[in-house]
């Protein structure tokens, strides 16, 4: 595979730290430059930068002179194959487009998700919506293109939904137990999380309710008609860093034993597994059999920050079945997840 | 109202020092006797105890000789007319019975709950169980009785679903967030729940969804028939001092709409309100309106840990409502549910 | 006594809502003012002030109308007595200076702290620095005055230096454990806090460390003199919510036992006390015996949150004494020490 | 060098689960017996650990069949060259002695560590104190020894006081806060952590104070002259997993410079160094600059977990320098301690 080069945008923050984490020593990606908001353009990474990660920030990234968030400053900084976008949402939307233009734009950030010839991607549950990609540059006549992967707490389900597809899943209820980390940096204050619980994220059960619906539709060849689910969410905040633990009741038409479930959880795989890709895990989804099990200190490095970890699969007394899910919410719900697309469209040729 | 004295089984435990907290001052219960098991008795509660409350002991309780846990003991040491039991589940069956031969035994244990004959008590909710009580002594050729109150996280979801009964409610998904006390001293290990959820609660689960059905279910004079609801429980316990947090999915056949079912929780009221009991709240359900309420730690104190803080409450995807509740488990989930159990039967006669 | 209509500048911060909590029903002084930012003026004081304690906001102050910060606007809207600053530092000054050419100001900012001419009172142990005032008015001709209380952190550790001096007190090493509402809102970001310890609070040290020394200084007339006493802090933030504990060793000339030391603590009084002041607790320190204590959950309350508590006095093998204290950072700390101060002023007459 | 069979006493404990964790794929050392209480021998385990760690159990040593902790029991077991101890303090004294006899033990226990033959070992520090080792053979007649590792917030503090020697080091007062997996597992209840800081920790000043002075004095070829070094030791338990951090003020007779200071931590390294010795940093001593580390979640793993990381050297307004330092108490202040321990003895050939 030849070696691309990668620009990240917003690479000061939280996301941003998390993909250069992740990308150092990735065997197809360098990173070539680092954009930023203009308060950090021009500054070495390391003084731009309030490195939060357990590990040390890798030194020659340090040494990197951050640019400025536009395509003019991006393109004199380097030669650039590829952008990862860690912008907050509520600027993402605009600026994604001009790189868009140019270059392939990998995108974390909501603002594109549910357009209409945009893939909202997760390598093992949906390859098929790549082939949005001919007929988004297309329609908008841009040499690149964007493509995004879903919210944190949507992949995680979503990637536990595939499996349940083929028993007629037709209605889920899932409350969400959410870590500090998926609020980004400063995030939730201190005073506001210490011996409680915040029970309200903001748009994200919308996300859960609306997203997961693309992510699991069909594919015509030009569009995606969503599955038809009902989807209720319920978003709370806790005390844990990183993890969103998910409690999910299902209602499967075909009324599946419970270890007919389990099994269809442990023999999921998909594209990413079949091309080795490098972020892969070996499983995307674990199934633990202790009654305690999943917990985010304890499972969310599963498949480094890949896998997800489902548990307590069992019946239910008002839906079919009801479960845990447990991920990574910054490596397989935000950095992860955009270096795996990445891989599956550099596998596929689409970049 | 005459005074009565009462015992405390189990007094030096968490459930113990709560009982001694609130009754502190009680206009119409005096404490008389503290038991508890034999490394403690003969010692004063002040050596015996190991304090926990962030109110300082009453001095005049410190200075109280602990008793053994048996009858002969507790009747020794004082006249009795009534006792609190707040003995561990595995132990408290065959102990309750005997104290129940010649005494009111008001339980916070689970042993005797599903008995037949045996009251499940919400003052608000089902003070007709009271009924029992005659029954259940003319069956046994007690002269005293057991009376229990539900499992703490049972109770402040039993009481929101009590004014949706007259919408028709078929079917009930809760998914609970559990404070740390819940699990009693020592406890969870502080190594376990840092930084991490467990997702498991030894027999929560099943506790809420059978207890709830007799809570809600109707007395035919003679026996209680259980409400014809499906119930589906998931029990998670967070890093929180005091005061559960409930996400509940209701399905109501009549589908009344979001103000309808908020001015059914806002207009509840129940014989404690009407006859004016002590511990009673002025609203056992007050509903806030703020996106992001209730929180444990703002809102478990609310009417003196009495009253269930109701939130969120909306239409639902999938089921008809959603909503969130929270209560002090500590006070409403267990000591204060005892103390306003025993002021219902004080009032009504039945001690 | 009569009664005081008081202005709060700063409103709706986090000091400012301690201070309209523990004015509720104020025997002296009542709320007439309420000044914050531009931004919150002309707002319910409801809608302008998002709320963080668990008590409930007043009824009665939450309708009333917030004004901008600035002279002008506080006297129209309202016949004022006396001003509570609680203004950040960076911006008090100035602001603090204005108002003060009419009313007295009683200030929490550490603008004017150690101003030659400002009292830097803690009412209990250098009432004398009242005279101050005077001198203020004298030499800057100003009809009010600014009186400022210290910071949180070394206001209870100079409570229990104070009763020391007699034993020629020498040498202070004191090591911090602080809690998180010692930074505001919304102050520290919880992912810096969870499973973590910062050793660092800007200024924090240089404060303790210049500040006790005017604290315990003596008062010749026209200016005080610093105590002549060598200090050493070293302050870390963890992840409580309120009650900073401090590890303290002290070197004393006398060489007193550890009982000596003990009832010097407890014995300790002052003019609040005398006075019998409102807001003064009856003991301004509490001596635990128990070995694990202050504890900041158990003790930070004591005394209304207006006592210190100190724990674990003994001999050290290289200073002479050492202890640990504990205080309410944000009532001795903060908003109660304001009040004390006021009301000593009210009762001396300088109000 | 020529592979050992190692046997760990109390393996499924939380110290001999980081010895295992720590020993996967080591170089020189292979496990061969894992014994624990009667309640475990005989099963496997997988089944007799409730296994803590992040990491997974290694598989093969899940399927070990556990043995119970008597030498006899061990010897039948397998071939054993060498046994680490993780024993409880109160049960280790007698029992590692009856393996002493036959084998080396290398135990992080208390109970030897101030025996007059029994070296107090931190490699990088004091290599000379092995030497006690055939003293205390020939003294009691063992074919085997016990050798100990020093107390977890002991270990940390020596090894950077070490290098402060040659400065004229006379004083030290030591303020810890310290991790919850210090005190084993269950260890300390989360009701008791949450929200709060508890200020003592049994015997832990004692050890502090008496065992540093061992591990820092001089060897005169039969025995070990404490240093002359007057030491007090504040210790507190904070809600931080792993990692002890520890203000630290100390008094140098010859007055150096804050960057002597800085220069004599970064330069130091020891015998594990020059021998490049498997668990050996590549530093022990790591001094950071920025103004707020060392943090125990950012630097607990520096060095694998063997580096202690320094931070805010500066001078001290009463002693003559104070500073920071922080270690993984489970690491490099158990386990790890062993295994160096383990490493120096069989490259010097003690073993």
């Amino acid at each position: 595979m030849k070696r691309r080069s990668v620009a990240i945008l917003a690479a000061t923050g939280a996301v941003g730290q998390r993909f250069i984490q992740l990308l150092e020593g990735h065997p197809w990606f360098d990173i070539a430059v680092l954009a930023a908001s203009e308060r950090s353009a021009g500054k070495k990474y390391r003084d731009a930068c309030l490195w939060r990660l357990e590990t040390e920030m890798p030194k020659e990234i340090g040494e990197m002179t951050v640019v400025n968030t536009d395509l003019k400053s991006v393109k004199e900084a380097g030669d650039v194959d590829l952008v990862f976008s860690a912008l907050p949402g509520d600027i993402a939307g605009p600026i994604e487009e001009t790189f868009a233009a140019e270059f392939p734009v990998i995108s974390k950030a909501a603002a594109h998700r549910m357009d209409e010839d945009v893939p909202l991607l997760i390598p093992e549950v949906n390859p098929e919506q790549l082939e949005l990609i001919p007929v988004q540059k297309r329609r908008r006549s841009w040499s690149g293109f964007i493509s995004t992967d879903p919210n944190c707490s949507t992949i995680q389900l979503a990637i536990t939904l595939k499996p349940l597809m083929r028993f007629g899943l037709r209605r889920v209820i899932v409350v969400t137990m959410q870590a500090l980390s998926g609020a980004g940096y400063p995030g939730v204050p201190s005073l506001d999380i210490i011996d409680n619980i915040i029970p309200y994220i903001a748009k994200e059960e919308e996300k859960i309710e609306t997203e997961t619906k693309k992510i699991l539709g069909t594919f015509d060849g030009e569009r995606v008609r969503p599955a038809n689910i009902a989807i209720s969410a319920s978003c709370n905040r806790v005390d844990v860093k990183d993890g969103h633990l998910e409690a999910v009741c299902v209602d499967l038409e075909d009324k599946p034993s419970v270890e007919e479930v389990k099994e269809a959880f442990r023999s999921f795989i998909g594209e990413p597994q079949r091309l080795k890709l490098p972020m892969a895990p070996e499983r995307p989804i674990i199934v633990r059999e202790e009654i305690d099990r999943p917990q985010p200190r304890l499972d969310r490095d599963a498949g480094r920050g890949m896998s997800i970890t489902v548990g307590r699969v069992r019946s239910d007394p008002v839906m079919s079945i009801k479960y845990l899910c447990l991920g990574h919410n910054t490596i397989r719900g935000a950095a992860g997840a955009g270096i795996l697309s990445a891989e599956l469209m550099a596998a596929k040729g689409y970049i």
